[in-house]
């Protein structure tokens, strides 16, 4: 017997009933505005060409390192659900990748991924019944069925999920075809890019020396000379901007900033090109570029975001097998008061410019996160990031965040993802907990309900919109104005 | 359309019908309490003189860095809500200030600002609409008026407060005039004097020459050799238990303590003198003072309190501008397992020495300070501080040490504020907090009822005054008995 | 007039009537699930020999560190409690010190020590009445007729409450005399050892030389070169495996692992023998040790557990005059992500290796743990551990794990104690707040409750059947088999 597949109207709200009814009305108020998604990883070449997605598992499977790898931590191997390797696509049948992963959904209980899931198949795909072994076969055939439909292409999905601006994320040495494509088609949808700089800025990523070729070829720069590198850059912005930009984004392991001399900054750059940096070196010149990226910000208005912390490729021999991205990141702890200061004695009492903070480290966020955003104009805190984008994670976060930082510093949701079927689960997952929180800040009499009524709805529209400069005409528009 | 303005006598309980009741229970035992008050930062001058307070601006917002901080984060300039700089008094219009501070309250939304605002407004002032701008001027004026009345003189209003104790602060290089102008008023009201001696201790204080001199003074001792200096030490806190003092209060950057030898002590303090230190060795003297205040509390009774772990004065700018304590310290992580052993191992075992811990690092609740003060008969934990001084942090703190440490290891409230109209309002949160957190164990079947009831009373009024030896006579009234 | 002793039977369940519904309803199909116990550290001695427990105070109070650390840290000395120095036992009369310790039970309001008490009090002695004060004499009485009963001896009440498999824990240089005693009885109760090699590889532990010198007697190997000392510990594995033993179990100061070259290995352990091992080597040689353990479980199928981030004997004066686990071990900030890389490189991707880790650092459940066990094959999480083991920490565990890890990463409840008496209350409260945690789930529609049904049961019974693999024949069955 099947089990039934129900997305409760309920679902995420406190179970009492005086705050279950605020929270509901809350949610009334925001559950049908657009979704503003200023950072995440979809891939532009889907809003470019409008092909239909493949299978099933090639879709919802694969790309997902959220799903991988709670398997592979049940011992079952990557080869096995379709994940390709550094040797090429796998060699695994997509449906009986399909089937193992139906047979193993208990795994996910509890997790973020249950619930989204849970949403892609009811509300995307029309599922009355649950993901399991018995219903593999089922599932696989009707998304199959459905993906090759044309209600089912890219475009199409992104107007049916009501999104208002979708941003990606780029390289310096991406040549932003795919959006080129996008804003030649005529197509209405708003489909941005986002700057990150990562590849050409951390000389300990294995495709530096490459990224800064293709840099060096898009720029027209000499970028192993310090000059024409921060030209490249400035460069490389503007072109960003021009296919809609409003940001830009930097992953790095630590939160660490520098604020060098010019002469200092030059001759680290030399060692950087040189391939002969030490690792400490290597820090410092990523944390040195944050400052650097701050000065232009100040100047071409981009948005920045730190998105700090993060221990990645931490399985050596998977990173050998299968490269990056591979559910193998592992947070580690991040400090941000001594590492920011740099930055923030040059730019931290700018009115202009704004840097958008990221944590997986949650005890920063009452210690370090809130007082800093609580006081400096130049920092705001972005939302719970990755394993913290989760209904127990947003809840911390606001619990932790809002009684030294208030709301009005943070930057409401980003779904972050490259699993772009889910992200009206996302963001209803987001909305609603948000709506849980000030639900119960009204039954306990903490704030009015007509205040958190404009708050749901800052938080799940207006603050996104402005925080990422997307309640302005985008750059291209004005330019054809 | 203004906004009314509500104080719900269920604030801050639990929703669940069974458990507020509970929690009303609880509360009904302890809101009428006398507030014991035995850390914070008033003014002694106010009940030395007596005088009226100046405007609203003056009172409530220019010297409240929970507030203008938060509205400088969101890119108001200081000068404009009136608060001082180097270069003297804010040249705004206090009216103009009041109006910005009016036209923002958004920004509190979900903090205890907030709630401490509507309860003073509210509670001492009588308003029954809300502050936003269309209310301004209605405030401004009538706040205005009220303060120019008998009724709300400082005395007044400490009576009025239901007030049974109230420490100040005060460096050893403070004469204590107002303290002695209280007492020998023959007005009723226990105001006391706390020894702080950061100014003389911190080599890396700006005020620390000045003071040093200052010190000297006021001890008729040579504190520049280190016999003088710790006689000095003896002789300001013997003046300070006479002004009432029954405390001592450590500020310092990390929780380090240090026992060094006699002649190593010595030696350490010649460099310290010497304006030659080091950062490691300011760090090392202030670890080193604190073993020997230790000392001295064993002798002259003392109960001592360390309040680690704050990074002052990160905005180098605003520091520079507006020197300190203007919103721009933040947490750091603090050890407490390491840095305290020196001193417990010399002290940890008495039952005649009290410390009282306090922390801006929540991760050390349950890893390091219940477990510790759960075990060391010196230790005591003090309340949530400052950022943690909040509705969340306050339930974190008694989930995150209760199981550990007991209640009876910890000392009851705080207020720690030079806010003194939001006294009554800070003391009604806590007790609001920790009722609501009682209840929560008697309905779930983890405490009685009975239990619950008279740990109210010990967490609201008893544990503070005992904590603090306030429940002896003062040493004052004792002498001249 | 005495207090009421009531367990209620809807103890540490949600208040919410539909939640308390849903968690009543999960906890009926576990509250009579038979007892796991696979870590703890109960006496073979009382299995083998089935003598009578002595007095109260000598079984309930004496032993237990958590309730005389408590009386400790509010001035009681340990001589008065019954607990024995190294001068030998205490000269207390046992009858006076459980007066002291009756007279204190409000010391214990809000900690898990006050639920298991209440629980032991009337489920396995029958009381009525609270303990105080007035009831001293009575429970003391009462407790000591009983335990002089057949039905109170330790295999009668390891029958009565239903457990099916408990494990202790011994050292290398324990000769398992009790263990081989429990076997030869043809008693049927399944008590079996877990292989705890600390006092033969830790080089600062007190024990070392002395344990050392038992090892090579018991394995009769040379265990002072670096073959024979490995060949040792493959010896002893294997005589606990013979006893039972389905895993091994490691308390290191920190969780350093280290994968030193063989040659390298050797030359440490030179210097570990030698006596003259610096901080960092004895350190080292530890984290070298849990990769050489991890090699042999990969060959003999013992269960790794690791318990690390205990600073051991933290009260110096308390250490030198009563020895080790006194109270006085205080946890540690601890990191994993860098520490265990070591042996993860290595290890990390095997399916047929099992290590379970613990913490008693909670920030690393939702940054570090959870991400590690969601990730790789080999790692599994241990539940909330020691200070943690409490209805507030096992929640918190739950929050911060689940959503990353899933509760398929978990291993079940351990109850990781001496105190005998109290293992159905320590069970009974996981099985509760597990309960609670998944109805709140269910009722928030984030599962199912045929899903949570399925769970309550899982984390009861399953899971630690089968991660600690005592869901196979007991070797000793299977080689007589």
């Amino acid at each position: 017997m099947t089990r039934p597949l129900i997305l409760n109207d309920d679902r995420l709200f406190p179970v009492e009933a005086g705050v279950r009814a605020v929270a509901r009305r809350l949610y009334g108020l925001v559950k049908d505005l657009p979704i503003i998604s200023p950072h995440g990883h979809t891939d532009p070449e889907w809003f470019a060409t409008d092909a239909s997605f493949g299978n099933a598992t090639e879709l919802l499977l694969a790309p997902d390192h959220y799903l991988y790898r709670m398997l592979y931590s049940q011992g079952i191997a990557l080869e096995e659900l379709g994940v390709p390797s550094k040797d090429g696509p796998s060699k695994a049948d997509p449906r009986e990748a399909w089937r193992v992963f139906a047979a193993h959904q208990h795994l996910f209980r509890g997790t973020p991924s249950a619930m989204w899931l849970a949403h892609v198949f009811s509300s995307v795909f029309g599922f009355e019944v649950a993901l399991e072994a018995s219903t593999a076969d089922l599932y696989y055939d009707a998304i199959n069925d459905k993906l090759a439909t044309d209600v089912f292409r890219p475009r199409a999905l992104f107007e049916r999920f009501n999104i208002e601006a979708l941003a990606t994320t780029e390289s310096p040495s991406d040549d932003l075809v795919h959006h080129r494509a996008i804003r030649a088609s005529g197509w209405g949808g708003r489909v941005i890019t986002a700057y990150r700089p990562d590849p050409v800025i951390d000389a300990e990523h294995e495709q530096f020396p490459e990224a800064m070729r293709r840099f060096a070829e898009l720029s027209g720069q000499d970028v192993w000379s310090w000059k024409g590198y921060l030209a490249a850059h400035r460069i490389r912005r503007a072109a960003f901007a021009e296919m809609g930009a409003t940001s830009t984004d930097h992953g790095h392991p630590t939160a660490a900033t520098a604020d060098l001399s010019a002469s200092e900054a030059e001759a680290l750059f030399k060692v950087i090109v040189s391939g002969a940096a030490t690792p400490a070196q290597a820090e410092l010149f990523r944390a040195q570029m944050l400052t650097e990226m701050a000065a232009m910000s100040l100047d071409d208005g981009l948005v920045m975001q730190i998105h700090p912390g993060s221990f990645r490729n931490h399985n050596a021999r998977l990173f050998a097998s299968h490269g990056r991205d591979k559910g193998a990141d592992i947070p580690t702890g991040t400090d941000y008061v001594r590492a920011l200061k740099p930055l923030l004695d040059r730019f931290g009492n700018e009115t202009r410019l704004s840097v958008i903070l990221f944590t997986l480290d949650e005890t920063a966020y009452a210690r370090e996160l809130a007082p800093l955003a609580g006081h400096y104009p130049v920092l705001k805190l972005g939302p719970a990031w990755w394993f913290h984008d989760s209904p127990e994670g947003m809840r911390r976060f606001r619990e932790q965040t809002t009684e030294t930082a208030g709301f009005y510093n943070t930057v409401g949701f980003n779904d972050d993802t490259r699993a772009f079927l889910s992200i009206p689960a996302r963001h209803d997952v987001a909305r609603r907990v948000d709506c849980a929180f000030l639900a119960r800040l009204v039954a306990e009499h903490r704030m009015a309900e007509d205040e958190a009524a404009e708050l749901a709805v800052d938080l799940a529209y207006t603050l996104p919109k402005r925080a990422y400069k997307l309640d302005r005409a985008p750059a291209s528009l004005a330019q054809s104005a």
